[in-house]
């Protein structure tokens, strides 16, 4: 089963969900021609299905192996890679001054869900490079771009970014990873790091890694980090690759999923100390961290997406060819495809309508960051910037939880048969478990959303946004369309919910914050279920609006989505006021 | 990290969640002696912490291999294997008349949890001799169950279910395995069979096969199979073993999950025919199966319970052990446990009420089915079994969604150690998998609560048992604890939803059944967040009337569950009740 870019879906989400159309018709997107949109994602497409997807499965099963401190990836990797490079799509939203294409976030947004649909071990290594170029563009001196920033975009070097320690997981402050100055000015690396994606590979011929190390003097925590560029291989003036750096991979981890992207233990200093080169200024590397953390917990929340949305459509063609059994009512002769009977489509359309919701928060997330720096007006991106900053860990852990919860039942209507690794659904059960961890857990994204988030501004981030989504909600009811259902009251009163959450929230995280942060990962639920249901309401008017058929489909979708998801929301306000005391007691009662 | 029995909470659902006290007193247990339970519990435990946990992980690691038609389990399963029937642990609920210690299945229910929750794989092997041990004993010859009955008890030999083939699966009727009348009054069978769970392997020197299987003559459909024993080696009159039957296993699955428990293709007739001998009547098999359709149903019920406190033990041990940030409010120095995090403190609060609910239903079912045979009123026994009916597919399908709801959570609270799999958090989460999909699908579970079990007496099971848990809430409120913050209310509330929604399913099931069908999903989530928390509540308040530090953290349970669980119930009533249509337009929504 491979893979196809539901476009039409997708330029919905952009346009409408996401706000895409407004914003570029309020001269935010500057000269940026929207009309490029969708034959960038059909190509993007096109390049999914051909090259990326049918490796999806061989990298699953292939895996890596490290062999003389060296990783080779699963068969057909190197070459796909290749293409991938050659094509173009590592540089598609990269700056211009290095070779960049300079296309929006929005527009790779959509491209990374397609990448991580088809191939979302594949697509994991060239977000990293993302991540990478995005700390060298902002943090970088001058001397380390031209050296490293074309080669990252262009895709011909990959970028790996290396935090973790045994000891400082979530707690990156705790790193003991050592930097000492060198006399050229240059710095001398040792220590050793863990879960480093794509750590060593064979597909370039060269990695520049981004490590958080710690000079001898610096202060403790969080406030004496430094970032340093590491590359694999030393590059000589003329650019030419010169001797092997002292950064090698020294163990790669057995996971449940990911089977084909290198996951490593890299030992820095076992030949006197990798030649390091610091990116920012000594002891604010946390800061350049910080750069890129919207941008690669978007990356994340989209492979959730992908993941879903390849998961979806496995399942819808199993369900459409797989025959068991009577429907009630049924009027064909035999048995009928398992899509006739009611449990099983009620499970498709919790797939369908959770990824588009989900796929629908991280466009919308994308379009903030893109109006946060392409907006003329300084209040305008301000307000963006805020905006973005609001939807990112609900584009990070809303979308990723949804992920794994479309995957289950992608596994669930295949039956016994998806429990069977050959049919493909359980790897993107195994796959997506990881994107609820990495990149900061979706806890921490709740605690975010919650302290930093809300908190920040007295909660005027959110109640701005209420008041665009009681904009969608009042409309749904001006409609009058019966197809709607209970659309409009099943969301006004998830946002009647979610303000008063937001409310107690804010005042419990000055009296009570243990209260506030007992309640984080309801309240996130709460948000995107609420948030989610506004974006397919919107676009559902947006398709009806242009097409009768399209937008029945879609108003099908939004209801679905209002009645059995954003229905959710009162229950879960209830949990975020009423249940701390109960969360809190918890050390007490879990004991024997 | 191994595996304890939670005793005393095990104690506590027996006893008065599910009623084991209760029933007891009113004599409907005849001569059971309630005073061996925790001894035999105890024993329970320590033969599973001994013996079956050490072999988990190996048995996930190792796998089990297939060559010259014999199937060879991992390093030290028949060792465990001969241990455990000498042990006597495979009779513990068999009857007396053959061998069997003829206690409760309440008994064997719990000890079941403890089998799976420290060896899933291994235990699924007894349970699949249970299910034929039923079937023998209540529709076999005298004289095969004097041949087969006590071998099957004692575990000398194992027994499989043979049901499903590529074209039948939850559908049963489709099958098309052949069987012919030989002159000896035996029969010859044709065909074959997959995923035959333990359809071979070498912990045991014969296997009792339980095969389904159409006649040439005999009608289409679930009317035309018949229930055949096929003995893996035929048995001599001296009760010595004999020639090597026609049946092999041809293929094993690669799965995501329970690697040790081999999955087999069964394969019949290559040389001649298997022989098989019929139980019950000819065209009768499919009565033959519903005989143990519940118990095999609570079996796999119970599996998602010891799956799930196998995750939560290991979970709270590394959020015990694991340090990382500090807590808010924090008094140590250095970094806290990160059980001291409020979002962790809320997964492992959400794993233990989960996981206690559904052991409590899964208990009350069989208490339920217990007294369906042993009290001596029949309108006693009458009412148990419509009870017990009512409750199996709960049991199943709640606690097995539970099951993979909790393993998640034990992922997540490993972070990224969760997703490598040394840690082993990841083994129970693909062990799980399977227990939503077998024995019927949940979603098969969920049609049946609603059209046989909620519909068979126009829903006189479900308000008899909701008038009893309106009585616990009650008592709840009469407690006037303020420990128990809104439980009472929550209660109150999800069984008002459960009611209104029951008789909404009701109405539909005459008049438009495919509107049930879509809300049968949410209804049994319904039915066991209700069900659930009124079991814990009546468990917190037997066990605070007892002991006061107990009893608080009970309290404390339950209301947590209740806050966060059971107050979903009016929002998924909304779902059944308002969702259907949006459900029943999913095929025009699902193209494109």
């Amino acid at each position: 089963m491979t893979y196809r870019a539901p476009l039409n879906d997708m330029l919905l989400a952009l346009n409408h969900g996401a706000g895409l159309k407004a914003a570029v018709e309020a001269g935010h997107y500057g000269d940026f021609d929207p009309d490029i949109t969708a034959a960038v994602l059909e190509e993007a497409g096109k390049f999914a299905t051909d090259v990326l997807a049918p490796l999806n499965k061989v990298g699953d099963r292939n895996g890596v192996k490290l062999a003389d401190k060296k990783v080779t990836t699963a068969p057909g990797w190197p070459d796909a890679y290749k293409r991938w490079t050659e094509a173009g799509w590592n540089a598609v939203s990269g700056p211009e001054t290095h070779g960049g294409q300079g296309l929006p976030l929005a527009i790779n947004a959509a491209c990374t869900e397609i990448w991580s649909a088809a191939n979302v071990a594949f697509g994991l290594c060239p977000l990293l490079t993302l991540s990478a170029i995005e700390a060298l563009d902002a943090h970088g001196s001058q001397e380390l771009k031209d050296i490293y920033l074309g080669k990252l975009i262009s895709g011909e070097w990959t970028g790996t970014m290396q935090l973790t320690e045994p000891q400082a997981g979530s707690d990156v402050g705790a790193l003991r990873t050592r930097a000492e100055r060198a006399p050229d000015g240059s710095y001398r690396i040792t220590g050793s790091k863990i879960f480093i994606t794509y750590g060593d590979h064979d597909m370039t011929d060269n990695i520049v890694h981004f490590v958080l190390a710690r000079l001898p003097d610096a202060p403790a925590g969080t406030k004496g980090i430094s970032l340093f560029l590491i590359p694999k291989f030393l590059v000589n003036k003329d650019g030419s690759l010169g001797a092997r750096n002292d950064i090698y991979p020294s163990g790669i981890e057995h996971k449940l999923g990911m089977h084909a992207s290198p996951t490593c233990t890299m030992t820095m200093g076992d030949h006197g100390g990798a030649i390091g080169y610091l990116i920012g200024q000594e002891n604010a590397g946390m800061r350049c961290m910080f750069t890129m953390m919207n941008q690669a917990r978007l990356g994340v929340g989209l492979e959730g997406v992908g993941v879903a949305d390849r998961a979806y459509q496995q399942a819808l063609a199993y369900a459409q060819d797989r025959k068991q059994g009577r429907a009630v009512g049924s009027k064909g002769s035999g048995s009928d495809a398992i899509i006739a009977h009611p449990d099983v489509k009620r499970m498709l359309m919790q797939m369908r309508s959770l990824t588009a919701a989900s796929r629908s928060i991280c466009y919308a997330t994308a379009v903030a960051l893109d109006v946060a720096v392409r907006a003329k007006d300084p209040a305008v991106r301000a307000e963006a910037a805020a905006r973005g900053a609001l939807l990112t860990p609900i584009a990070k852990a809303f979308s990723t939880d949804i992920g794994n919860e479309v995957a289950y039942l992608g596994v669930q209507i295949h039956g016994g048969m998806g429990f069977i690794e050959e049919t493909g659904a359980a790897q993107h059960y195994r796959d997506a478990r990881i994107t609820a961890i990495y990149e900061g857990t979706n806890g921490i994204q709740a605690i975010d959303l919650v302290t930093r988030k809300l908190g920040a501004n007295g909660g005027a981030s959110v109640f701005k946004l209420l008041d665009e989504l009681t904009d969608i909600v009042r409309r749904v009811e001006a409609s009058n369309d019966p197809a709607f259902g209970t659309t409009g009251a099943k969301l006004r009163e998830a946002l009647s919910a979610l303000e008063r959450s937001s409310r107690w929230l804010l005042e419990k995280l000055g009296t009570a914050p243990n209260d506030a942060l007992a309640g984080a990962t309801p309240y996130l639920r709460l948000f995107g279920s609420a948030l989610g249901g506004c974006m397919l309401a919107n676009e559902a008017l947006a398709a009806r609006s242009e097409n009768e058929t399209a937008g029945a489909r879609h108003v099908a979708l939004a209801r679905f989505f209002a009645e059995t998801f954003a229905v959710q929301a009162p229950s879960l306000e209830k949990t975020v006021t009423d249940g701390a005391d109960a969360v809190l007691a918890a050390e007490a009662v879990l004991v024997a």
